[in-house]
């Protein structure tokens, strides 16, 4: 199988960190985004999706979304799960995965998207050209501002995001806390238990 | 255990739709919606997401992602398969899940919360309320447009959304369809495909 990835995007970020803390090493190809790569006709070809990253296995069938290709390389490599162990965990990890991604990552990329000067008429990933919308972009820092003291919270009585081991959503939410740079945002000094749990998720993952 | 819900709006109607083909019964309470009873302080205790479905476990653990509470259900009661049996078809229909909501899903939500009356100042689910952004209404149909041709010619070779089997993926498709109708979007007569698995995907739910 082959990986088509961009190594500085935060989607890319959080399929690096699984490979990285599984041990799973895999032949890959980096698609240039700031050249817009990804919507070549070549890669559309890989990924009508026209994103990365986007996993191609042996038989042609390509996994674009970043949560159907850990499921995919989980249960090849169940060694260090990431995704739960029990019915429970699994539950979990996948709704926290799922929060995040709708919640604090698309906050983010609304800020990044609706308001850098490289996103002009580029407001969401894929091959359709949107202009950006200035309102969406204050949108999402107020999200932002809310969403993170909410998760704060939940970490004030739990070590790890999703059950009592750490997970993918922990990954997620420890790429989240690095895309919130992008756009000028960062964790406030209030939130002491999302703080403390960043420096152990930044351990599990060195 | 016990699920709060409310049966008209389109994420609990994924998961009736999970549990009507599964033959899965649980105890059930209607959350009025129309009422805002999802945001009392009762339900925030609940679910401080401010959002249904939620399925709270007997040990107090509360559910709020439909993607999550399937994947307990499912380890639960895995007679009839809805997520895929194999790595490859579990990677695939999660894939699909993901992509429909963060797609097809949010960009109709994104007209109906963005231009009805019903919801000024309620543009997102849960207890943050935000203004409505025109713009933003005008760029999920412009989306619905775009995705429908894309979904319709994966079906042209593809009984079924996510691998061979008939799956939560075509659960998630045939509620979008429906949810559709709300903002008076509907799948184009070109769409054959996309209009032909509507009927098979119908006759699996009826």
């Amino acid at each position: 199988m082959k990986l088509y990835t961009y190594d500085p995007a935060p989607n890319p970020q959080r399929l690096a960190a699984f490979l990285k803390y599984k041990g799973i090493a895999l032949d890959t190809v980096q698609v240039d985004l700031m050249n817009a790569e990804q919507l070549t006709p070549e890669h559309l070809k890989i990924n009508p999706g026209g994103t990365v990253p986007a996993l191609v296995l042996d038989d042609g069938t390509c996994l674009g979304a970043v949560i159907g290709i850990v499921t995919y390389l989980e249960a090849l490599h169940p060694e260090k799960p990431l995704l739960g162990s029990t019915p429970l965990e699994k539950a979990q990890v996948i709704s926290w995965c799922h929060n995040l991604f709708s919640g604090l990552m698309m906050a983010t990329a609304s800020v990044l998207r609706n308001s850098s000067k490289g996103f002009v008429n580029r407001a969401l990933p894929g091959p359709l050209d949107l202009p950006q919308i200035p309102e969406l972009a204050e949108r999402g820092k107020v999200q932002i501002d809310y969403l993170l003291p909410g998760i704060d919270r939940h970490l004030a009585d739990n070590t790890w995001l999703a059950g009592d081991n750490f997970s993918f959503a922990d990954i997620d939410l420890h790429t989240c806390i690095g895309f919130l740079g992008w756009v000028k945002k960062s964790v406030p000094e209030d939130c002491q238990h999302l703080q403390a749990w960043y420096e152990r998720a930044s351990n599990q993952l060195a």
